[in-house]
């Protein structure tokens, strides 16, 4: 049996990467019920939205599905306290970058007790070591070319240097929206497959109607990746509010740039999820965004991407060399 | 039988990436004999050393090569005049960013002329339209994972939108050292498959001892990105060179930094091939140096990552999803 699906309790070995105002529980139980593992993309959310979020999913799915948690001291404080009474059956462990081992180890303990499985989301091989060391059941890494928080590598060289490393099954994430990118993460040896912006498309999900159409429009060269400045670069859809970050680092030293780039920056997120603007908000896409051209329900997301693959898989041994 | 193969004359679809100061007539011969595509990297070199470095290889092998050409106007003018006459089997369209439609045509005319073969690298695929419409005979996309001058986008992108548009073979870029990246560009739907990291070890090649060990020693996150503000960013590895491009790019604007940054790269990269300085010296390898362990003659090099890839390809119907 696929190890994600065994360790996770879930029939196909695809994770919804979490997403702020989109991955909520329409969506995040939509790819529970389709067989894959649904993920709430809480992030700082406060107490009260994310108990909402985690009922909300309940019932929708009696399915696994997951929440994730920024591996920040605080805020693993604030979360765990949510985690020991309403245990999700998944936790995702969110890390930018640069993890701690003795705080890893402090709350995966809390959370495995909690009865919860724990999924990993690291950027580069240190990381994803010191979570498997501290008891990480599942490891995804991300790489470089996915939307949102950008990472160092890309996944062309995550996942294998992963696979070589880790005995816990390696979670494909980054530049996989169809078949093809995961028939190649499983050539490159991956056992499981995350998809973010694939699933921004998708029809259970409740963001605004202007953001999917900006994925389904984005083209080759879409994204830019911007706050270099702050050590916490994202990913997101070139248009105004990119343009004059950009315009911000160009104009100024780092230090400078990074205390400029936070009042331009801050709630364009949830202004272009919840108010459509396009130009003002923050679409945070990955670059796989060229390939995402239709809004879909989840499951046929996820059937689709999976029976490309097997398709694949079954010629490859056609190819000629 | 396999496009690339069939057009460009060679036994094996590997393409080896041209380097500066690397891909000289030793190598270059070297992966030619080996049934591969060896390829001059002479970018602005002057005249004599392009006839030599044509005519060495020639002494060192009756296979078919190629030699790269900047595609720069000036550059244009200089290398066709050679072209013309020591008429190479393959001409290597080296592009950066943003190609002009009516200047490929014209090159890419001249040297279909004189009997060569031509093979482009883009890095974003309006590029790769524009080099195709031209003439292009393969085309390869090179991912930002790639060492040397940085792209745009992830392997993981840019394959699959070029099999898409494009009727030429495909060549994947970026990432590619072993068995595990063939085998997942051709899950993408690459014919064939360009290294050059990989090649920076063969030994054949008659670099700097120090740069070899620099490579084999290089791991996880041993690769930084300098000269954004030159807008002809490069991949190399991190040393005290990168470090001082580094504080002056963070330090300054954009348009300072890049008139600071040209005295101090300057040459910075025969420092390193010539000399073997690791430390103020550039050496341009992609981030897949995680991956490289070992120096091998170059038909080993290639042989063991096909043989890889054929034995992953073997199984892959066996993964359970």
């Amino acid at each position: 049996m696929n190890r994600v699906c065994e360790v996770l309790g879930i029939e196909k070995p695809v994770i919804q990467g979490p997403m702020a105002w989109i991955s909520t529980a329409p969506l995040v139980a939509a790819v529970s019920n389709a067989g894959g593992l649904g993920v709430l993309g809480v992030g700082f959310a406060p107490e009260g939205f994310i108990r909402e979020q985690i009922a909300a999913t309940r019932k929708l799915t009696d399915k696994p599905f997951g929440m994730n948690a920024i591996m920040f001291p605080d805020n693993l404080e604030h979360v765990t306290k949510i985690v020991k009474e309403e245990k999700p059956p998944v936790m995702y462990a969110d890390t930018i970058a640069g993890l701690d081992p003795d705080l890893c180890k402090k709350y995966f303990d809390i959370w495995h007790e909690a009865g919860c499985k724990i999924v990993v989301k690291a950027s580069f091989i240190d990381d994803a070591l010191i979570a498997a060391k501290a008891g990480a059941d599942v490891m995804i890494v991300k790489g470089w070319e996915g939307g949102g928080h950008v990472t160092f590598e890309a996944t062309t060289v995550l996942v294998p240097q992963a696979v070589d490393l880790l005995d816990i099954p390696v979670v494909a994430s980054g530049g996989l929206a169809d078949g093809r990118g995961i028939a190649a993460a499983i050539a490159m040896g991956a056992e499981g497959f995350e998809m973010g912006t694939a699933f921004m498309v998708s029809a259970e999900n409740v963001v605004h109607p202007n953001v999917k159409q900006a994925v389904i429009d984005a083209g080759d060269m879409a994204t830019v990746i911007t706050g270099y400045s702050t050590d916490e670069p994202c990913r997101q859809i070139k248009n105004e509010l990119a343009d004059e970050l950009i315009a911000i680092e160009a104009n100024n030293t780092k230090a400078a740039a990074a205390e400029m780039l936070r009042p331009v920056a801050e709630s364009s997120l949830k202004k272009a999820m919840m108010e459509g603007d396009m130009q003002q908000g923050a679409v945070m896409a990955g670059q796989i965004a060229a390939l995402v051209k239709e809004e879909k329900p989840a499951a046929a997301i996820i059937d689709d991407a999976l029976a490309q693959a097997k398709e694949i898989l079954a010629h490859l041994n056609e190819f000629e060399f």
